[in-house]
């Protein structure tokens, strides 16, 4: 096999969820059918790979210091939504109900609680809780998953503010249990949102 | 959401069976814990994208003029066995059973045999048997799919080959029906290159 063709291969494999089939298919289309989308893809990764860093603010994906949602004015500062990923936050603003602001762990918690590599992102949400924004916060709305992994994280990140003049919601159970909050319909959420506790 | 952010995403759908949901994932996925895959799948696509293009005798993918598989001096030329994608060719290599040479039609044919872009291939396969190479070929192995639109390419290859000197065997009913060549086990795909008829 041509050497540029099996290091296609490689590099898509290291694509989440993609195996030797699933590379071979996407190259074999690319090549043969979508050679300009095989060039805009490859634009697309090295320019997000150049401009795209973390809010300082929110931590999710922009381009900017801080992302657009922190610089609204219109937003609520007093209500601070808590999401696992950039795709859930998505999510709820799909429903139109939120006009408060976010915060992003980035990542899943494992199983192990206290060692996951949401800790850290649960660690930059108290740092975000103790700035000149955080004392803004009123209410803390814990949108984590309704899996075992997004309770746990949730419970910690409610333990961490015991004492703090600020009241903390989890969505309402309106949402599926053991479902990953980026896949439920928007109504549902939005149900949810309503609900909150 | 960010330009940059906003672009991967939608080159990121253009691979096949990416959707919205997968892309969100891809991307937060190589932005969060792996940059440098990033720019090695980019990297990746930029060259393959240069330096990919067809055997200008078996059509296979190659960044040469001729594929390793057609200058190897140890093959047969008198067996030639024509399947639908490199991956479909990758799978006979794999058994080990077979030492011939291959012709690679590209592309899937339509329900319409006289329409499908795999004509084309059917087309390309006929030039190469009236070439020199061509004359060497004493039988054809049809290797397409057991599905419907891989045995209307094997009838339609059988067809236009009536009257020339050539055998024209198929593999062998060892591979279950409906099913493509790709995802076969390679004892059956073996047992069915041993039994063609
Ligand atoms: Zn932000
Ligand atoms: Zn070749």
């Amino acid at each position: 096999m041509a050497k540029a063709l099996e290091s296609l291969l490689r590099a898509l494999q290291g694509l989440p969820g993609v195996g030797a089939k699933t590379a071979s298919r996407m190259a074999f289309h690319l090549l043969q059918h979508d050679r300009d989308g095989a060039l805009e893809l490859a634009r697309a990764l090295t320019r997000g790979v150049a401009e795209l860093r973390h809010c300082t603010r929110c931590y999710t994906f922009t381009d900017a210091d801080l992302c657009p949602t922190c610089t609204d004015p219109a937003r609520d500062d007093t209500l601070l939504c808590v999401v696992e990923t950039p795709a859930d936050q998505a999510a709820l603003e799909r429903t139109g109900v939120y006009k408060g602001r976010y915060f992003v762990l980035m990542g899943k918690l494992g199983p192990l609680a206290a060692l996951g590599p949401q800790e850290n992102g649960v660690l930059r949400l108290l740092e975000r809780l103790q700035g000149a924004q955080g004392d803004a916060v009123r209410e803390l709305v814990l949108a984590t998953s309704f899996t075992a992994e997004g309770e746990a994280t949730a419970h910690l990140i409610s333990q961490a503010l015991k004492g703090r003049d600020i009241k903390v919601t989890r969505l309402a159970r309106g949402v599926p249990l053991g479902s990953e909050l980026e896949y439920v319909d928007l109504g549902t959420i939005a149900h949810a949102l309503a609900d909150r506790r």
